[in-house]
């Protein structure tokens, strides 16, 4: 059984006028925050607002980078070149880390989001860009990753010794191959489906699959979503859960 | 009369296809570089590639932060709040400091462009919030800034201690009372005219304004423009005038 | 007493992914939509959806453009040329009026939306600019405006005989001399207060001011706002209230 | 041989200050205009501008939309749905409209720009929703293709009763199947190569391909660079082969 475990969650993603997630009804149940950086989602208000909170609930801070679409919030494939790829993250990193600096913290770890995930999975090119510019951005560099780790980024990133943290998705289905099944719309979370999953992969260090196997993950955080309808709701349970069991939540160590 | 002097230029400018002023040209003639961050011109593979290009030429290079308007290339007066100050400084200046650590250089200064450094002239609120920005992003920050130095940035940067350094511009028009009379449109600089004013202020530390009178300015910069039909030839022209009376060209020191 | 009024809302305010204002919930009690054009808010998909649900709905639908600031929603005044002015209502009004072609619909009117609202109510030569751009882009052009009608824009369309429909804002104070004493934040608006003002308007053609005295005011229209704590509980009361006094809710035919 | 033709050329794809391609210089040797909408290029400004330029040089305007890429230049793929193609279609040709009505002019073609047109090259389902845009639009709606006309939206557009118009690439190579080789880069295009591909085409319907094959294609019009070192040079140079073989140069009539 695992000791303890870490709990991440995307927040800063308003932008402007327009707010999404309950960033301050979500900290007080993580450790650890993925934080847009304005391509996708968030601005720099957000950003630096984002942080203010993280660091009032001494929850780590990581850079969530995505591909320039805030009309598609990042989540459409866009056919970039691995020099993109890298100015990119770097761009987005370095906004991060500044606003990180206004409090006083330093950045944690860097998490792709939505389509620039996607292509950082299968394109060797794209994540041997992106694993180069995560090197040289951090002195102690990690990248979360849904487990297992065995894509396209977190190989480049293992390869050059960047820390790889694997996830658990707790409200996902896994397919036999221990891939993620999304089949996400904002419906409510089955929160009994969701500590189940928590529960036993603590304990075991499994998944259940669609098909009723078992899968084994190397995983060190699980990723809650804080935008859906019972977000809040779901993020207690799991607190509870873990709790219960006697796994500690605390956040990773760089 | 000054023993040296150093010329600073805006760079960067280019935007995705759209290409703006001769980088590459102007390197050869100048000390310092204001990179674009984005927000009124450039992106995050122009500024990866400027500070690239400044490397190789030995150039020193601060951030030149705008308004976040593309379409106006930043030249608009916008109604911000001093927390939008605050963050659009941040955001843009972490943003180029990523893009130099890539290239293992740091920032040597910050310069407001077009219209955020009309308002950071008059407003002591909006000054305020970026200098506190500015003391937070560098352990040596330094504010460039056109002579004379008394607008409220340069007022509310000195108060906190940040070093201020003055600029002249060759090519511009001067009042009375040592204000820049801008009527820049992008016809020819006039070289004679430039090499003049320069010769002037290195030797008497005064420029000649439009009434005929001598105002004494505190500048350590001078700083021409990239963007102009003649540019190129305006800077070599200004090297040799600095050569022809003993004044050398070199950056300002951290 | 007023035999019937119209009752306008600001609708399609969403922006991708994220979503402002209950346009569903507004659209029974309302008969005029003034629909954003994706410069301070909405995007093609959101503007063809709510011209589709307001036809739905045999609510007419007008304009609403902004200034081209998303971050900013439009509120933020912007130093903008007449040329500049011209060119985004033409632009705006005209992505609007192909998204009415796809529903068979025609654009019912105009309305400026926030800081451009702003500079229009005192710059004669936005004004003017504008007004052009407003006679061109309709065989019968209709200006909404918050009555007293004599700013800058509504000026400049009398002039040129494009007609000008005053608006009333039930949940706003209004100073001694009309003026529209803005100091609106997301709190909950006072029912009973926006029903007595609309009563009273109806009734006796006047509002009362902050000062006690009565004013009078020329609209044939209310103005409700769709993205309050409680906007569907304030349309529902005024709806109730017209119907109770016997003032039909009807739209200014063009 | 072809009695007269059509030539087309890119135009509008300026941005704020920064400006490409020579508009005034190639207008004097083209009937057609493909003006962008402000989505990979151009701007409210831009557009009107150009649309009255086209109306002094007696030039036809059409709409040339693209994806929402500016950093891009709508030259990268995305991930985009049936209804987002339609949608911004309706917005972008809406938008040139209304600048065509502010001249007196009426929209003449559309002709997608970019990557917009690879995915419409071999998407059913994009190609369908766009045909369908295209009907509504305007009430003598035409395609601009390169030929073969035998791709996604040209075969969507011609069951709906569209009419389609095919395009030659005097600057480009074909391949034996009459598709395009494109290795565009901005060197300079080969005078005597463009200028012999329009004379074959024109005296004999077909192109040569690289294979040496000849390729029969069905083509009404001739498009050009506008943003070439040497376009107005080529542009020239065609015009006096058409002249000199006795080709009429003029537009494709609605």
């Amino acid at each position: 059984m695992l000791k303890s475990i870490d709990i991440n969650c995307d927040m800063g993603e308003s932008f402007g006028n327009w707010k999404m997630g309950d960033d301050e009804g979500m900290m007080p149940y993580i450790t650890t925050a993925n934080v847009a950086c304005g391509f996708h989602a968030s601005d720099p208000l957000t950003m630096i607002d984002t942080c203010r909170k993280a660091k009032d609930h001494k929850i780590a801070v990581g850079a969530h980078p995505g591909l320039p679409d805030l009309l598609g919030f990042g989540r459409r494939t866009m056919n970039i070149t691995p020099e993109d790829a890298y100015a990119y993250v770097v761009y987005q990193v370095g906004a991060l880390q500044a606003s990180l600096a206004t409090q006083g913290m330093r950045l944690h770890h860097i998490k792709p989001h939505g389509a620039f995930y996607s292509v950082l999975k299968t394109s060797p090119e794209l994540a041997e860009a992106v694993a180069e510019a995560i090197e040289k951005l951090s002195d102690h560099p990690i990248l979360y990753w849904p487990a297992p780790t065995s894509a396209a980024l977190p190989t480049a990133c293992k390869k050059r010794g960047i820390r790889v943290v694997g996830e658990i998705y707790p409200d996902l289905h896994y397919a036999a191959d221990g891939s993620l099944v999304i089949q996400r719309q904002k419906h409510e979370t089955d929160v009994a489906f969701a500590c189940a999953q928590v529960k036993r992969y603590v304990q075991t260090g499994k998944v259940e699959a669609l098909d009723g196997s078992l899968v084994e993950l190397d995983a060190e955080s699980l990723c809650i979503h804080g935008d859906g309808p019972n977000s809040v709701e779901v993020a207690r349970a799991i607190q509870r859960t873990l709790q219960d069991i006697g796994c500690e939540i605390k956040p990773v160590l760089q």
